[in-house]
Parts: structure tokens; C-alpha cells; sequence
């Protein structure tokens, strides 16, 4: 059955290929984001009759359950499913039988991957901002404290004039106010429902994706189905945007790894935030700094990674990733 | 004169080592804007009086007529010139003579090339715009008139369902349209006036920041003087709207190729915008597209250097570039 | 223990340093050539007298024991460990108590990194080499098999001039061929023995770094103690011959994408090797091409991650991974 | 002539296509090497009597004469060709008349262009290691110098062990050495003639394509005709290797900054290679050093627009660049 329902050929893959195919480690984190999208689909197709009642509240007590047993951390029922979504299909029906087929009813997997991902970033970017306005609060916390405390301007590494303490976080505090802005911009991208413009064409069926749409709290609907299921701009905005902001944390970190050598002596770290040497007792290496270093690294490599991926999408229904 | 004014050491820099540094060839474009710059400091040195009248008018006059044999299209004056700010000053004091060095007042290297910088994006944004605009209009032209044209949709290249042509080219209306957002968004980054600045730590003397500013019709100043020295979010948000908007228009151009290989043979080029083969004349080569296609990965490539270049940026005051 | 021994402060790592440095996940794949790194050098020790016949034998058999766990499959003994050395460390110390320290005579925590990832590439290139060998052998099958049979050759994707499918499938053959040389320059490379540079400088015991070299049958040791420890051009190496090869792969999956569509229809895929869709029954997918095809992207992207990542490092001791 | 000679259809591309599609700035550098191959392609055509003794002597003159005044630095015959091989070849024409066409016998626009750029490597890889070898004996002469200077040695820039200079030196040093390797086997790479294999299936003419191979010392020919005319690998691995070259360079430049630090004061730069600053005549700024620090991201971003250039390439006949 999931097989079938999953678009495979009588047979099924090669297993050698279903090895390779499979994604289910990657994207088993979508599986929240799955099954919401599932529950709200359920709902628009019990509003316009395409459910009936008996059906809408079956189908919809399953994915409710496995909803709960996900977000309590759960990992995949199945190990081997190909990717999330299978697993999720085939677990529901293990349990609820053959009606959970009907959550195919007016839906493709290209609007359900195009919202799974939707979703992955509307939850993800008020977390980022949260995480950049405990930083500048720490920001503004210190440059209170530093107002008076002078240090030196560089230029070319070089002495240049001397800057207030104060002013030099400011300057980061600044950075990250921008960095905020554009992940509010990605957010605002993300913040809407492909659902109803099926495989890439919409559906013949009466459905009513603003219902859906509403009902997943979702800013508003694409206007065409094809756009739908094939942007994936808000993904790469999200990693350009997080590009920039390790950028500036990287300076940052960069900043206290050469502001905590002997050498400057700007600052001392704090023991549980530096590590030692068990050769050389008197060192305190700057770890945690060294790696927020390294990271700008690892978000320009994901913005490569998927600018290049979705350079190959030329059929207009997203591009072929494992996930 | 124009090396101490540009900050070399007694004897100036050896031969190789200035071949090394010099950045003309790249720089020369920025000419303009420098001496905009340059036109909108004066007015505002004058205004505070650091300037006498009779300086203002003869320095104003010397550069507005170096903008006009730049804008001309003349060639640098000396080929060379380290850098296109030493190339303008040195033919400016060969001009006007020591009067010319009064332009250094209140004003470093630093917050000047940041202000080309700002120009620069400020004036390719609105030219970048009213492509797209070109392109969207064709592409409603294209849709008006083939709202009837069926043709197949494809998933992973094999068809899928039957789309109208003018379905599938709003799509690309639909992309355009979040890429020109994004290019607007970058115009409001870039729309400020570092000026003011200095080196990395303001300046002592009475200077007007907000009339240089308003001279440029800048939109706003900076509120912090190594954020403003050292800011290149702009040119990386540029870069980054450029990636996606030629993603989408890599796979518009894919699709011309594809569409006019003999196999799909959706649609004919001009003659126009072919290229035939003397050898082979029954062929007709969609090179223009497959350059579009090919684009993207330029940009990319542009992006990954400039995020590469900013990443070595620690002391606070702009990347040390070739430009 | 493990904390001083791991270079921790008194106090440790603040809990929220110490989740952000963890590294586990990511680098438990490399625990077998961390053990069976340790074994050479213990063997090395003992040999030199600086371990006793009973330590050397405690403590070998330690490692074997922990070696026979990984190799079956175990996970990490302690999830929570920072690293796979620390995880191997405490476990062993755990089982054998603090004999297990003796293991840190004379090696660096930045030796045993640097020679972890050498036996890691070493062991990776000859299973790549076997893949490679195997897609060869097909290609080779086919290429037999299909000496008559012809295909229009292409150029701009327009029909030039017909091409028996043997040239075409040959040449793949021979960019496999590089390929292959490519990574076997990898090999000779990463087969080097990093044991006995320290931290660093090396060491004032008396050790023979020879002996763990042949030991752990790599081809020589390097000449210099900074470089031993830094060195990581045979990662990148290994990453850009991953490169070129997936672009080959890239460029023969477009083709069979291409080639089975219908508008081409050269090629028709396995059933095992092609996915359907319940909605369109008559539909066959070339998924599996379709995810080679976007492959290269990861390597591309794999490849800019570690060369900016490396771009940081100036202390000479290697960079600041999370391994 | 040109035109229909170059593949244009009647009527000739439409001027902003041409323009658009212009690359003539960018393949200028290629003019030498073009006329090269050009010389080659014609001794093999009289040998093999497909040139009478009059025609080759005719042709030949023209192109030495080209070749004479490009390499004494003359700028394009005609700036609005569209590309270095039409500018050449219309250049011949005009001043020998219709015989040059002859040299479009049993040569392709792809083959020709290929062999361009391998002369183009094969030329560039001996300067770069020859620039490599002035570096190393720059390097060793300082370690020869600084047997006895002790300098700390750093782990995460916090000062570890004791560390000789030359000892420092001599790492960088066996680091050039793998470069060097590198940049051999690319030149090993590049060493290749794909003249005879025509737009992509040769030829059935009888060409000797050992003939020119020879007459261009190349080393060997292609194996195959499709791989000779779409091979760029060798492009990357130059591209690679001058990614590796540039981190190990960039590492380098970043001692060299922080060296000559107020903070570290390890090394004073020479007058000639640093530059000061008028307000601050204290300051002496390494802004060579910079400036390499900072090209690593120039390669990176080169090899990226290459590899994701190259990736779009699937009709076997190369990629379609601007040259």
C-alpha cells in the first residue's frame, strides 16, 4: 500500500536503489510540520465535503497521536521509510487502516513538501531572532558597563585612534539589527500555503486552500500553482541571511580570539568558557569562539549547496532533493 | 604629494609591491561616485567653514570638471594610478594644485570608499529594476497572448498535466516580482551616508554629516561610525538578490533550451538570437540562452567571494580589497 | 578525569560551551581509526619503554575490545561525550581504570586528530576507487554491447552529427579514468603519520614515530612537526577530486533524465529504478538520476565549507573543527 | 564572410544579442594561443596535402604576422568581434583574403577552443611554479637566517611550546612543495591535443592529428573525441590547486599582519612594502600582506563559477561560457 501511495512501480524500488534514495534521516525533523500540514488539510476537505464527518475525526485522532509521540521525541516508527512523509503515511495507516489514504485527496507530494518546508522556516526564524536579541541584550548589557572604558581603533591591524568600549559593541549591535530585519523579510516569504496547487497544476476537486491556509495560521496563498510548489526562494533567503549574521558573529568571535591572546589581553574568558591544557597549565584556548569562528564556513557552504541544487530545476515543480 | 596624501611611508611603496596593490583597472568605475563624493563633502566643509568660498569654488569647479570627462567616458588620467581615489586626487591637485589637498579635511580614506560603495549599489539597483521590469512586461505580453496555448506540465521531466503557456510564464512574473522586492530592500540598505566617519572614530572638528548626506539625496546617515566604516551587508545583499534572480531566469533559459531542441520543439528562436553552423546548416543554436543559464553560477561565484573576503575582516573598518 | 585529561579546567565547561562544542555526532564515524590509531602508538610506546609488557598489554586489550564494539556497530558509549577521543578515553579509563592515561605519553591531542582523519581518508579512497571500478565495468558492458547502435551527438542540444553509443559511453570511461588517478594522488597523500609532532613541536621523549607509522602501515611520516599537525590539503584534495567526479556523474544522470523522457525517448529505466505516481499511472520518474544529478551540489558545497573553514587557521595547529 | 563563417544564421545576431553574448574583453588573453593552434592545424594540413605548399606559406605568414602583433601587446583588430577566434579570423581575412577560410578545414569552433585553453595552462602552470620556487628560496633563505631564533609557538593563538623560526619557515615550505606537485599534475592534465576530434565525432577527412600534436609539443592526444572536446577538468585542478596554494599563502599573509602587530611586534615590514597614514605617521600597515590574506577568496569563488558552470554541460561539447 504506502508503496503505491507513494508513487512506486509494481515491484517496487531496487533496494539498492531505495538505499539511496532514502532521506528519512535528514528530513525525519520535518515530521511536525508534516503531520500539521496533514491535520489542516483534513480539515479544509471535511469543510467542503471531500471527508465526511466519521472520516475528518478518524483520520484526524491518528495524526493527533502521532503528533504527540513526535514532539515528545519519538524517532521513526519505520527506520526504513524512505523519507518522512512515508513514514508518516505508512504509520497511519497501520493504525487507522485504508481511510488514511483519503489524506490523498487533493494533495500531491510537491504542495506537501513546498509546506512541510513553509513551515520548517516559520518555526524556525522567530527562534533565530530570539536567540539574536538575547545576544544584543548581552551587547547593550556590556556597552553600559563600558562606556568609559577606552580601548584602541584598528586599522590594518595597527593602532589607529582610540574607541570607547561602548561604541565598538554598538557597532555589533547595529550589525545584528539589520541581521533581525532580514529574517523578519524571510519570514514574511515564508509565511504562506502552497496547498491546493497539487502536483503543479491544482485539482480539478472543489477544494478551498484558503481554508487550509487559515487554518495553519498561514500569511496568504501563492497566486499560481506552478510558482507554489517550485519556490524555494525563502529557503535560500533564510540561509543568506544567516550567512550575514555569522559573518558579523564571526568577527565577533574572531575579536575575542585575538583580544584573549596574551599578546592584546583585552579580556580574560571565563573558565567554563575556555578550555585548558593538561600539558600546559597556564593556557585557556578560546574553543567556543573559535568555532562561532568557523561557522560563517559551514552557512556558506549550505548557501552553495542549495544554490546549485536548485540551479538543475528546470521541470517547475521544485527541485530533487532529498528533502 | 599624492603619495604622502595617500599614506605611503618615505620612498613610497616598491615597484612590485605597488604592482601588486594596484586595483585600477577594477576600480575606475567607482570614478563617478568618488567624485560625487567628493562634490558633496566640499559643499558641506563650506558650509561649516572649513572651506573658504573661494576654495569651495575652485575645488567644486575642478572636480565637477573631472566628472564630466569620466562621465565622458574618458580612460583614468594616469593608467598608473594605485587606485581610483589616487588616481582623481593626483589629477585634481595636478589641476587646481595644493588647494585640491583640502579635500582630505575631516574626511579618511575609509568613510570615502565606503560612500563610493553606497553610490555605486544605490545607482545599479534602479538600472537592475527597470530590467526586470523589461523582462516581466515580455513576459505579460507573451502570457496575454497565449492564454489559450496548452502545453504539457512536466514532474522530474516526464509529463504531467496539460498547463496553459500563460500559466507557466506568470510563474516567472511571480519570481521576478520577489526578486524586485529584494533589489528595493537592498536599495534601502544601501540609501546611506557613511560620511562623517573618519578613519573608524568621527572626527574633531565641526563637521555636518547630515548636509554631505543631504547633498547625496542619501536617505539617511549611520548611527555608528565603525558600522559605518566597515559595512558591506549591502554589497553581499546585492549579490544575494543577483543569485536568485538568476536562478530564475537560469531556468527560464533552460527551458528555451529545451524547448527548442528538435525533441521538445516547443518553441522557434529568432534568427535573430540563434547561432547557425556553416558545417551543419539545418541547425540553430540557442546560445544566448544557454549564456543566461550559465549566469548563475557567476554570481555565485561572487557572492562566495565577497562573504570569503568580509569573513577576513577584524578590525572593524572595511575589508582590505582590491576596491 | 576525562575533563583535565581532555584539557578542561577546573569547574569544566559551562553545560551550554560544552553542548555547542560537541561534536559527536559528527565525528563518532571516525572512532575506529581513533582506536586503532591509539594501538599503534601504544605498541610504539612500549617498544621504546616508556609502557611496561603488563600496561602495553592492559591497555591494548582495552582498545581491541573497545575496536570489536565500533566495528559491530555500537553507538557512542556516552552520547554525551564532546568528542569520539573523549568518548573513547573515558570509556576505556571506565574499563581499566587509570592505566588508560598513559595513552596521552608523548601524543598530542592535535597528532591524534590529524592522524585520525589520515586513516579515515586512507580507508575512504580505496572503497571510492572500488565504486568507481564498478561503474567503469558497466559502463565498459554496455559500451560492448552497443557498438553499432547510434545516437544523434549534440551540440547547444541541437542535433549535430551521429555518434555510436560506445564513443558516447567511453567517454565517461575516460573521465572516470582521471577520476580515479585523482584520488589515488588522494591516497598518497593522506598516507602519512602525523604521530610524534605533539602539539606541535614534537616531543622531548624518546620516541620512534617510525614504528607507529609502520605499525599503522602508512607510507612515511612528515618532515616537519607544524605541518604534520596543520596539514589538511589531503581533505581538501579528497573533497576536489569529489568534485570533479560528481560533475561527471552529474553530467551522465542529466542524460539519462534527459534521455528518458518521452519527447527523447532513448532510454527506457527499470522499473526498480524509476518511481510512478498513483495519479498518473502512465508516469515512470528518473528519481534516482535525478538525485546524482543534484549531488554535485553537496560536493561543491562540502568543498567551499572545509576551504573557508581552513582559510581561519593561522596558530599552525590545524583548524578549529568540530573534527 | 565572418559571419556565416562563424556559425551566424542571414541576417547575423541581432545587436544586442551580439552584445550580450560578446566575450572578446574577457578572451583576449587566448589570442596568442589561438594563433598557435591555428599554425599547428595548418603544417598538418599540407602535410597530409589537404593545403598546397602555396596556401600553407600564404596562411602561415598571416598568423606569424598576427602573432607578432599581439604578443608585442596590440589590443583586438576589432573591438567589436564577438570573440577572440572570430577576431582572428577576420583579421586574416581582411588581409590575406578568402584562402583563410582554408584553415576551417577539419577543425571545429570546439576543438579549437579547446585546445585553446589547454595551451593556455600549459603555458601558465610554469610561471606559477616558477613563482612558487622565488617563494620557497625566499623562505629558506630566512630559515638558513633564523636557526636560533626561537619564537613562541601558538595553539588557538594562545602560546604553546617554543618554536625555532626556521622551523616555522621550513612548514610553509613543505606545504609549496605539495603545491607544487599539484600544479605538475595539472600541467601533466593539460598536455593534451583534442585537435581531430572535430565539433564532437572527428572527422572524415584524413586528418593527422599526431601531426599537430607534435608541431604544439603536447604530450599526448585525447583517446576519445567527445572527451576531448568537452574536458575541462584540467581547468579545475588548476583551479584547485590554486586553492590550496592561496590558504597556504593566506596563512602566511595572516602571520605577517599579526606579526607586525604593536601587540605581537614580531616583524617590522620594510618601508617599501607597507603604507602609512597622513594623520597617524605612526602607523605602518601591511596591506600586501592584506591584500593576500584576502585573494584565497578570489580562487574560491573561481573555482565555485567553474564547477557550477561546468555542471550545466550536458550535450558533451563543452560548456558554453564566454570563452
Amino acid at each position: 500500500m504506502p508503496d503505491l501511495w507513494s508513487g512506486r512501480l509494481p515491484g517496487g524500488l531496487d533496494p539498492e536503489a531505495r538505499r539511496f534514495s532514502a532521506s528519512l534521516d535528514l528530513d525525519w525533523r520535518l515530521a511536525p510540520y508534516d503531520i500539521r500540514g496533514s491535520l489542516a488539510h483534513v480539515e479544509m476537505l471535511a469543510a467542503v465535503g471531500l471527508l465526511t464527518p466519521p472520516e475528518r475525526t478518524e483520520i484526524a485522532a491518528g495524526l493527533e497521536a502521532l503528533l504527540a509521540e513526535v514532539l515528545d521525541g519519538a524517532p521513526p516508527w519505520d527506520p526504513d521509510a524512505e523519507d518522512v512523509h512515508s513514514a508518516v503515511e505508512a504509520e497511519l495507516t497501520r493504525r487507522i487502516g485504508a481511510v488514511a489514504g483519503k489524506l490523498h485527496t487533493g494533495r500531491s507530494r510537491n504542495d506537501q513538501v513546498a509546506l512541510d518546508l513553509h513551515l520548517f522556516i516559520r518555526d524556525a526564524v522567530p527562534r533565530t531572532l530570539a536567540e539574536l536579541h538575547r545576544l544584543v541584550d548581552a551587547l547593550l548589557i556590556q556597552a553600559e558597563r563600558h562606556q568609559t572604558t577606552v580601548l584602541p581603533g584598528y586599522t590594518h591591524m595597527q593602532r589607529a585612534q582610540p574607541v570607547p568600549l561602548a561604541h565598538h559593541l554598538l557597532a555589533y549591535v547595529f550589525m545584528l539589527h539589520r541581521d533581525r530585519e532580514r529574517f523578519r523579510a524571510v519570514y514574511a516569504e515564508a509565511d504562506r500555503s502552497p496547498l491546493g496547487a497539487g502536483a503543479l497544476a491544482g485539482s480539478t476537486l472543489p477544494l478551498d486552500p484558503d481554508l487550509s491556509c487559515a487554518h495553519l495560521q498561514l500569511g496568504r496563498l501563492y497566486e499560481n500553482s506552478l510558482d507554489a510548489v517550485s519556490d524555494r526562494d525563502f529557503l535560500l533567503d533564510y540561509l543568506a541571511a544567516g550567512v550575514q549574521t555569522m559573518l558579523h558573529l564571526s568577527r565577533l568571535a574572531e575579536e575575542l580570539v585575538l583580544w584573549s591572546t596574551r599578546e592584546f589581553g583585552f579580556v580574560r574568558l571565563r573558565d567554563g568558557w575556555a578550555t585548558g591544557s593538561s600539558m600546559m597549565p597556564q593556557k585557556k584556548n578560546p574553543d567556543v569562539a573559535e568555532l562561532i569562528r568557523g561557522r560563517a564556513g559551514r552557512l556558506l557552504a549550505d548557501f552553495v549547496g542549495l544554490a546549485t541544487t536548485l540551479k538543475l530545476d528546470f521541470d517547475m515543480t521544485g527541485p530533487k532533493m532529498a528533502s
